[in-house]
Formats: C-alpha cells, sequence, structure tokens
C-alpha cells in the first residue's frame, strides 16, 4: 500500500498553566494509506514546532520535511517502516528537531502495518529483532506531582493508595526549592501517604543542573523512606555529572533519560552517566524502534528500561509495546491525573486491572483507538504561510 | 537597557535545490532595545522550525517560546547574555530545536552588548574568561562542493587557486556515491588543481553512516594526497563508530563536529569520538558561549578548533570571535560560493587581505553591519495562526 497523507493535529486544553503537566496539549500526528488504513501518533514535544519540521520548506538536502518524504512512499512491512525512517531522518539531518517531530509520524506507521498485518507491534519488534514475544504484566506506577507543601502531597498520596495504586512517583514542585528539610518532608510524606508497604519513586526535575555534591546528599537523605529511584537530580546535559553521582553509588538509585532526544543521547547517559533506570519517552526519541533498541541496550548493560509517558493513553500503547516482552522491566509510568483532552483521547484506556498490573492489548497495531469526536473541541487549527506559500493549512480532524 | 523587541527574518532565494549548499536561505534574528541600539545573529538551521520557537505557545513550564523569555529583561552586560541564556533554555528545556534557533538570539545579545560597551565580542569573552584578548590572523579555506566528476573538481580547484586561495575543502556531492577509485580521483583532482603547496580538505558529508571500516580504508587511501583532515565520513551520532575509526590513527587526521546541536555533543564527539578537528558552528550549537566553552574544551584536549560556516559573512563575524585569540587554531572556513542573498548579506563582508589571511575585525559587537536594503527583496514574509491567534506576523526588515 501506499501512504497518501501524513497529516499533525495539535490539541490543548483552553488554559495552559507552567506546571510540569505534559497533558496540557498534544501533537497527534494520523498516516492514511490507499487502503483505507489509519494509524496514529503521539509526540511528547512543542507541538507547533513540530509541526512545522512536518511542513518547512526545503533549504537544502539537509532539511527536507516529514510530508516530502514520506507521503508515496511504500508501506507493506516492517522493513518499511525501518527504510522510511532512516530516510526521515538522513533528509532532516539538519533539523535539530526532527526526532521530536518525527516520533509521533513512526509510532503511527507502526501502527499501520500491525492492522494491516493484524498484529500488535510488540509481536513486529519481536519478529524484527529476533527476541520472545512472550508478554508480562507491568506494574502501574501512578506519576504526579508534588503538592505544594508536604501535607498536601501526604493528601495527594492517600489518596492515590485509596484508588489502588501500589506505586507512584511524585516530582517537580517544591523539590529543591525550599532547602533540604523540606524535601526531605517532602519524600516523608508521599512514603507515610502511600504507606511502608508501596513503591515510590521522586522526580527532582532536574533541579540541581549539575550540581552532583547535593543530589548525593539528597539521595543519602531520602535512603531512610526507601524510594525506588530519585529521577533526574541533574540536567539532561550533565551527563559528567551523572558519572561522579553514580560513581559514589547513593543508596537510592539514579533514574533519567527522558531528555534523550536521540539514541546517542541514552547511550551516553547509560555508558558514561552510569544511571540504573533509563526513562525512554518513544514520542521524544523518534518512536517505537530507536526506544526498543535503548530496551536492548539496557538489557545488555544489566540496567532497567521503564516508559516515560505524561501524555495520553495512545503514547501509552507505544511505550507498553517497547517493552512488554521483557519480564524484568517490570515497572509502568502510567499517567494518573491528566488533562481532560489526555483522558478522553482514546476510546479504550489502559485499565489497571484486579491484580493490580497492566497489560499490552493483544490487538493489532497499538491496540488503542483514538476518539475523534471526543478530541474535536480541543483542535487548535494550524495556518503557516511563507510568503506567498500556504505550507500548512489544518486537516479536518 | 531593556530588550524590546526580538524578530526572527526568513529569507531565501528565489529557487532551492537540493544541493549541500547551506547559503540558499537563513534566519536571521534582530534584538532591539529601548536604547535604539540593535544586535543581529543569524542561525544555521531550518528557518521555519527555529522560527517557530520564538513564538510557539506555551505548552508548560518546560515549553516557553524564545520571545517570551527575552522581551522585557534587562541587558547591560556579558553576564546579562548568560543569565538570559540560561533561562531561555532552562524556558525551552523540552523543545528539542532550543539550540538551533536560540543561536542567532544569542548572537544578537553579543552584538547589542558589545556595542554597547564600545567592544569587540572577542575581547568580551576574553574578560569574561580571564584569557588573552590578543589576536591572530586566520588561514581562509574556501568551503566548496566537489564537481559532479574529477575533471570538473579540478576546474574549480584551478579557479579557486588562481583567486589566490592556498587552502581549500571540497565535500559533498559524488564522494562515496561512486566506489573507491572515483573517490580517490576527486581527491586526487582536487589536490592537483590546488596544487602541492596548498592544503586541502576532504569533506565526506556522512557518507558512509557508521561504516568506520570504509572510513579508515579512504583515509589511508587519500593520504598520498596529503589532505589536512577527513571531514565527516560518518553519520554525527555514530561516536562510537568514531572511536573505533580514530583509535587506528588513520594517516590523514578526522574532522567532525558540525552537527553538534549542544555543547555535550561536541564533548561527546571529543572524549569519545577522538576527532582531531572540532568543527563548531556558532549558529546551531546555542551561539557564540557554547562555541567558545568546546574551544576552551579542544584546548584542554590538544585538539584543534575550527568554525563550521555556511551561511553569511554575519555566521562568519560570530564565528571569528570565538576563536581569534588563540594562534594555534589557524584555519578558518570561509565560504567562498554562496548565493547572491549570502554574498549581498552583510555591507562589510571580510576580506582575505595581502598576506593572504582574514582577521577579526576590532569594532565594537559582531563588526558586520547587516544590509537590510540589500536583504529585502529575500524576505520570506512568515505568518503563523494557532486556533484564533495569530502567534506570529512578520515585521518589517
Amino acid at each position: 500500500m501506499k501512504i497518501t497523507a501524513i497529516d499533525p493535529f495539535y490539541l490543548r486544553m483552553p488554559d495552559i498553566t507552567t506546571a510540569a503537566d505534559g497533558t496540557q496539549d498534544t501533537l497527534l500526528v494520523r498516516v492514511r494509506t490507499d487502503t483505507g488504513l489509519e494509524g496514529w501518533g503521539e509526540c511528547d514535544a512543542s507541538p507547533l514546532v513540530s509541526l512545522a519540521v512536518y511542513c518547512c520548506p526545503m533549504s537544502h538536502g539537509n532539511i527536507i520535511n516529514i510530508r516530502t518524504s514520506l507521503i508515496g512512499e511504500t508501506l507493506d512491512a516492517p522493513d518499511d517502516v525501518l527504510r522510511l525512517s532512516e530516510k526521515a531522518l538522513r533528509n532532516g539531518l539538519d533539523i535539530q528537531q526532527i526526532q521530536h517531530a518525527y516520533s509521533g509520524a513512526e509510532i503511527a506507521l507502526w501502527d499501520v502495518i500491525g492492522q494491516r498485518l493484524g498484529e500488535p507491534i510488540y509481536r513486529l519488534l519481536a519478529e524484527v529483532s529476533g527476541t520472545s514475544d512472550i508478554t508480562h504484566p507491568k506494574l502501574p506506577y501512578a506519576s504526579v506531582l508534588f503538592g505544594d507543601t508536604p501535607e498536601a502531597t501526604y493528601r495527594i498520596a492517600v489518596g492515590l493508595r485509596e484508588q489502588g495504586y501500589r506505586a507512584a512517583k511524585f516530582g517537580w514542585g517544591p523539590m529543591g526549592q525550599f532547602g533540604e528539610a523540606n524535601d526531605i518532608a517532602l519524600v516523608k510524606a508521599a512514603r507515610e501517604g502511600m504507606g511502608s508497604e508501596a513503591q515510590i519513586m521522586i522526580d527532582a526535575g532536574v533541579v540541581w543542573g549539575s550540581d552532583h555534591e547535593t543530589a548525593y546528599r539528597r539521595a543519602e537523605a531520602f535512603a531512610q523512606f526507601s524510594p525506588t529511584w530519585l529521577e533526574e537530580p541533574l540536567a539532561p546535559d550533565a551527563i559528567d555529572a551523572y558519572g561522579a553521582l553514580t560513581k559514589r553509588n547513593p543508596r537510592v538509585p539514579i533514574a533519567a533519560g527522558e531528555g534523550s532526544n536521540t539514541y546517542r543521547t541514552a547511550e551516553d547517559l547509560i555508558v558514561h552517566g552510569g544511571v540504573q533506570f533509563v526513562q525512554i519517552d518513544a514520542g521524544r526519541i523518534g518512536g517505537i524502534m530507536p526506544a526498543f533498541q535503548v530496551r536492548q541496550l539496557a538489557e545488555q548493560h544489566g540496567i532497567q528500561y521503564v516508559n516515560h509517558t505524561f501524555k495520553s493513553h495512545l503514547s501509552l500503547a507505544a511505550a507498553i509495546h517497547v517493552f512488554a516482552t521483557n519480564p524484568d522491566f517490570d515497572l509502568l509510568e502510567y499517567p494518573a491525573a491528566g488533562s481532560e483532552l489526555s483522558q478522553r483521547l482514546v476510546k479504550n484506556p489502559f485499565q489497571v486491572e484486579s491484580d493490580g498490573m497492566v497489560r499490552v492489548k493483544d490487538l493489532p497495531g497499538l491496540g488503542v483507538r483514538v476518539d475523534t469526536e471526543a478530541i474535536r473541541p480541543y483542535l487548535a487549527p494550524v495556518r503557516i504561510a511563507v510568503g506567498s506559500d500556504t505550507v500548512f493549512e489544518q486537516e479536518s480532524l
């Protein structure tokens, strides 16, 4: 079959705040083919900047937009997805945003191929890579922001516990802003609210920059509350600082990786940063296949791969296919408090099952269906003109 | 003084081809202040994608556009540039394109501060870093594309020699496309055309991907023509392949780095890729200061820093300030065959002086003046609407 259309859609809530909540807007990408099959993907990235990568005028042979690279191409097998990814990334060699933008298209191509072949994506990945296709359930951890105070954090934690969560990650907000005592009080509140049996994770939201000494002291101070990890204590680029931190073996393991915009960035973080959990967003790193390659690298290095997902369950579907077949990679970031937009985006979201676990869907493609009716009110139509050319006009949803 | 306006301008030639010629279009950034001072910078990046980073609606606290970060801010001293860069990059943490886009603004901020203080930028850098402010001339190498054949390449080389160039880099086009014999014939033609006294450089334009074995064989085969370096034989991300290549010490030194979108990418290439020449574009890596930091890293590692410049002499001005004060870093990429647009862009381009050398201008700021009259015909006005909001409307040039 042939690719006939590649359409990005910018969706957003009416009011956007500075809170570190990635579900306030999104960019969806729809791929259509001449057989009537269509696939969907979601980017975790600036919607407008990424959309521009779908329509930017050519600058030369290394700046060619994604639509130009894909429309009219043949799409019949997983190898076509790999071939088209190589083409789109090569054509966009000098577009820094190419991975963030292309992620949505790549995921949508897998969705199409999975539907075409009647196979879930995790099984196609198993075939392509010659690995097991037996899936394993994941323990979902609710991913929420800290409350403004320890008391507010405690109440959030109690609420999650009452909803049945056995794991929860608390992040950003006040962490690192008001000194060590407050940082410790926040973690203590999360632990007490979730109870001693639960897993808690702490996300410092890059707050200590390259100050690995403070990051080390906090990791040691938090150890009394046994968090599963301390996430992003440092800036994504501060690889040497990560290396200095992890070499001291703090009693709380270090997690990072959501800022991996390329496979190499993740590899750099694993090999030279020494993290024990690598957190990859398939909606940023260029899609499902580069995320899968990082999963394989994590397996080689004996560290744990975890998804980063702070968008809708469309992103969650892409995320879970990547590592559904590894039983040791048993934690799943599960967006628990997203915007209405993110909650309405798919018709069949992932439920936490009676055993407290989440499972990949054994359905063709991603296995989730976009609810176009429900999300239409959130569409922000985009129009871009360059000179006398309209380079982007909104297709209907 | 206060920053009152940040205006990007998309300029382009009437016809754009797939040739690896970066001068076919450009994005300029103009910074205006309440004192009437204005500064300019140029990005080497997709103009539309980068422009979107100046106006994209906020997604959350990590996706805030550059205009929002800068307009209304105080700008009185070099420290303000550093503070504003930190702010803009932090606000754009989750915008992959942030460095490519911000480069133009950062360069323009230095241009303003230099004018304000009556100092050339190289001197401000020397003050900030506590290093020498004595400048040294650079040997310009003409940066041109290979001809389609060895014969055409020979004629190009003879032409450059007749123009007085003592160094020239030949790149892209047929290199790596038609087998080893043709690759060797191309290099031989470049050497014979330029003569035995000249320096020649070979730019393979990432053609061998991660195939470091072929890259090694070519470097060895080219050694008989004594090129100064073999540039970008491999993909920018193929750091391990670069490491494998450089560990074998091919007789032609390896150069790379124009794809460095962040300081860390350049550091990774130097430390783990083992390149002997690192080529940085201040119009991609986030501006003059991160380029200067890579220069300092090159000094520490005993390798040579070279500019990457394939835009106008506005970019060349930014480039030369970065390493004007290092006498050992004596080569300058000098755009010799750019588009009309790139040649008309500044009123006072850098001339090759009677001794065959190019010198930094001892004038305030960048030291070059944008010729707004000359470039106005090339302006492609951009208009971007998101929902009912016009998020970008073209300011006049």
